[in-house]
């Protein structure tokens, strides 16, 4: 069918088997080929389309609330309500998010992008339907992989302790982003096994039935017996429990065993857990096939192959590859040195790593906070723990930043993987409020290199540190293309660097932004105003050296940021003035402002927000004006 | 014994059974006498005098890592590691912490404060050891209520599968800091009594005796009936089902089964969690029959009565009284209003509301990323959350806060409790960063009133805004004890209020600080300097007009915060005055230093880091003086 004429999800109701599933067929087909011009996140997505559909057929959306989890795998969701004209502007700016967005449909009734965190939205929705008497069913659907983050937990301790009516849908597909990893994974391994287990509960039975009828001990102990079947017969017993009705495994790509026991699960009392069973990438042979998480979210590619359609790559390392090889470079003489990621090997480029030293790599699941904290606890053995997550992902982990590493002054190295602007995955995953929350814990480092050469040498830097914890931020993508060093050496903790000299203005800033500047100062010069740019590569602590030497010339001082301008770099230069007397500088600062940034190109974006080197040059002259102006006045008086 | 004499634990490992009775009588006197003088964490403490006995004979700390979830349980540990001379001082500026603290005691290994810490630091510090293949036994106490956090999950989940040495000692007294919700609790219920499994197992084997010996299908049924009898005897299934190999549970006041359980932990292979019950108060009758938690942390109490000292208080409502009961006031009439308390009934006064509104409020267990969730959950059905989180707690929401509330710009109302220095508790509860975490967030409303009628009123403003997150800071202990208007009235937001004028200067401040403002103007009066005081009630969004009537002024600035002063609420001001073109403003901030604040009485610690009225004096003379010398110069010209 033309799935550009769906309107609403209504129409699923009226399908018979058959038709659903050519619609399915029609909706795969259709995933397959528009992300293939787009990109975006096949694998999750051709997994769970018989379950949206049954979903939708099942309950009514959006008065029955689906939520899903992380929220990537809401594509063919999208399509069912009526979004599938808007697919080839997926994830780019202005275009249809590639999250569930509640401006977007009344469908999208909760937004997502960080994991685990659906329960608890569950129940907050199913709470305020209990206390206004209504009697609409809410629907969490969360991953076996999105299930291994604390806060699910948490979540799935009050929900089965009040015993709230929901339906949660473990969708199981064996691997997140990457294989999932972890005891509950082991656990839901078990009960994908189960029929062991009601084997067993048949075999009892029988035997029960041999039994001599006998009153006394033996009469009890049947009793007994059968009082205590439900523990061999129930494969979900963990999740039992925890006091959810446990239904399956069932097959997710089965519309009608799915329509069954979400039916059941509907007429169920109390919190029911369905565990449903799908295959990531179903029906598309190259990501059915993909093992380690390329086909979970992935750029253009050709249709009949699945060969990737490569962006014209300037042939410079990945900012993850580099920071993490030139950390597995340091760990061969080093062994003090292990590598932490919550769930993200592939992403932050650890595999080599994990490899050459399996028993120094810790894949933690997503768990962000359990990832910090163990790194904590492996420094105060005298390890050095490498701490890779991504910006986003760390602010989940910003109390045991707080609490077990820079109170306890721990030397761990935090590589802030992600940082600044991500584009496509847009406003949940913008790596922006790091320097915020960061910069004013006591004890910490924080630096960002200018080019890859200047990263690995800030590897080196971090490895050496032995002074506290240490981060160290990266932005997503590919470095400038620079010559390397051979050598690492450790930078000067605190040491900035002047990239060019002027006499006219000051430009400070650091990493993803420092082209802008440069050319920012090349154009300025052309007009005949010479701007000095400083490579401000230290956050935290600054270069106070050099702040007084500029400070000092009186010129006008801005300072640009690929991160928000509140409680920035910028306000850190702010402070360093207005604490050290210089009270009349003319500092004027750059960065994101006060809104949450949505998906698009970056360099888009940051036009948007009039962070380019236009509205820099823009500054630096009105300043360098008015300093004039101001002079002249000064001269006549 | 003299408790005094102890130098280390070494000592137990010679004491037979009849003198380790003595001395854990000793030590629960010691502990009481103490307490009663200092106050502190007493029901805790007399819990777990015979476990802590036990583990330093079993074990051999420090080689032994003995880590204490958060950490207020650890005085016996303190006294059999040579504190006990330092008692006196317990939680006293300088004196012995509150918790362990790494640079009291090598017996230390591990600082805690925040809640379901310790699994994550022992599986670094295990990991640790099995990298450099030392033998060292790893041994984390955590209890049923810390358990509920999600990171403990987060790291059972790791621990389970990747089968680490450790023993994980589960301190079961059904309460943490108030009575323990959750499904996990009830799990734990039915361990405690899980005899009746263990009988199942007796009669099971005796049924199965009974079986004529036949081969085919009845063998293998009894063979299968063998295999999964483990699923029928494991009491603890839960921990099992996470590849932990259960023990217990036990009695935690039973010296012998304690180390005879312990010396089996230690030989098993792979993770065992030793399950034990224990009850908190053990041995002092008012403590023991605690059923809210009163015993819990507690002030300076007559040893005879167990009558609590009261403090001269001001008869002043406390502050988490007056904002719970305010917003229970306004529940009456305004059936949008519930709350939200992560394990804090007591702590934040929600009593009230609980037992008038019981289907409106919600205890969610230690789980403060969960409780934000779930309110902004609540906020997307048109419900007013009121979520009241101490300061230093919802450090551990950061994420939810952003991506989940302000992200999704819900009507979420968070009464940020403890805001400020805390005292006693020390470095890891001092709310002292919520400022700077969390002013940088689009969407949010922070403010903070000047005294408990400003407070009621700002109750009403949060619960009539409906533009998205609005957040509330109140300090630890008692209001002012101002009178109180009869009727409630918004505040408009950002608007601030001048308190006293003055042409000099101006202060800047809010809150706790305003009476050391009001000071400082006082005596500046008497000195013939006339500062304005400004009750800047809103931090975000600030009062822009009154900033720019300011700033025209040309006249000193200062700001005042009991908070980090990077980042904070002078920043902001920082920040407004160099966007806003008032670059030669005069600002100087003060507020908490780059520090951590270690424990003791408030007061003292504002004098050690200079936060007080003398100081703003200084200040404010010092910038008055140069500013008239400016302008001298100025006129000479």
């Amino acid at each position: 069918m033309d799935l550009q004429s769906i309107t609403g999800p209504s129409f699923l109701k009226e399908l018979n088997h058959e038709q659903l599933e050519l619609l399915s067929e029609d909706i795969r087909r259709f995933l397959i080929e528009n992300l293939s011009k787009t990109g975006g996140h096949i694998g999750p997505n051709l997994g769970v389309v018989e379950l949206t559909i049954a979903l939708h057929r099942v309950f009514n959306s959006p008065d029955d609330k689906l939520i899903w989890d992380v929220g990537h795998q809401s594509y063919v969701h999208k399509i069912l309500t009526g979004r599938a004209g808007q697919f080839d502007s997926l994830r780019q700016f202005k275009g249809l998010c590639g999250f569930p967005k509640r401006n977007e449909s009344e469908h999208d009734v909760w937004e997502t992008g960080h994991s685990s965190t659906s329960l608890s939205a569950a129940m907050g929705m199913a709470a305020a339907r209990d206390i206004k008497k209504d009697s609409n069913y809410v629907i969490p659907i969360i991953g076996d992989g999105a299930l291994t983050g604390g806060m699910a937990f948490e979540a799935l301790n009050h929900i089965g302790h009040a015993q709230t009516d929901m339906t949660v849908i473990l969708n199981d597909n064996e691997m997140s982003i990457a294989p999932n990893v972890g005891a509950l994974h082991s656990v839901l391994g078990r009960m994908r096994t189960a029929n062991k287990y009601n084997k067993v509960k048949d075999d009892l039975e029988y035997l029960l039935k041999k039994v001599p009828a006998v009153g006394g001990k033996l009469a009890s102990t049947a009793e007994r017996v059968k009082d205590s079947l439900k523990y061999l017969v129930v494969s979900g017993m963990f999740f039992e429990e925890l006091g959810f009705t446990y239904l399956g495994p069932i097959d997710g790509h089965d519309l009608e065993e799915l329509e069954d026991n979400l039916q059941y699960a509907k007429k169920t009392k109390g919190p029911v857990l369905l565990h449903v069973i799908t295959k990531k990438g179903k029906g598309y042979l190259p990501a059915e096939q993909d093992k380690i998480g390329t086909w979970h979210g992935i750029g253009p590619y050709k249709m009949e192959t699945g060969d990737l359609v490569k962006s014209s790559s300037s042939g410079a390392p990945s900012w993850s590859g580099l920071i993490a090889e030139t950390t597995r470079k340091l760990a061969r003489s080093d062994e003090r040195i292990v590598a932490i990621t919550p769930a993200m090997p592939v992403g932050s480029k650890l595999e080599g790593f994990a490899s050459e030293f399996p028993e120094r790599m810790f894949d933690v699941g997503i768990a962000e906070q359990h990832a910090t904290t163990m790194a904590a606890g492996l420094a105060t053995q005298g390890m050095k723990p490498f701490l890779a997550i991504y910006s986003t992902f760390l602010q989940r982990a910003y109390d045991q930043v707080v609490h077990d590493v820079c109170r306890q002054n721990l030397n761990v190295f935090i590589g802030i993987d992600r940082s600044g602007l991500v584009g496509a995955d847009g406003e949940t995953h913008q790596g922006v409020f790091d320097i915020a929350f960061l910069r004013h814990l006591p004890n910490m480092v924080l630096m960002m290199p200018k080019d890859e050469n200047e990263g690995q040498h800030m590897v080196k830097t971090a490895i050496d540190y032995d002074g506290g914890p240490i981060a160290l931020r990266y932005p997503r993508g590919n470095g400038l293309g620079v010559a390397m060093d051979n050598e690492l050496k450790a930078i000067p903790i605190g040491s900035w660097e002047v990239l060019t000299e002027g006499k006219d203005a000051v430009i400070l800033t650091f990493g993803t932004t420092i082209p802008m500047a440069l050319k920012a100062a090349q154009q300025l010069s052309e007009e005949g105003i010479q701007a000095e740019v400083v490579n401000a590569r230290f956050i935290k602590p600054m270069d106070e050296e050099m702040l007084e030497s500029i400070f000092g010339r009186g010129v006008p001082v801005i300072t640009i940021e690929e991160a928000v301008v509140q409680g920035g770099f910028g306000s850190a230069v702010l402070e360093y003035a207005h604490d050290n007397g210089h009270h009349h500088s003319v500092i004027d600062r750059m960065g994101i402002p006060d809104l949450f940034i949505e998906h698009g190109d970056v360099a888009e974006l940051m036009d948007e927000i009039h962070l380019n080197s236009d509205e820099v040059v823009r500054r630096v002259k009105l300043h360098v004006q008015q300093d004039a102006k101001q002079q002249e006045r000064s001269n006549v008086l």
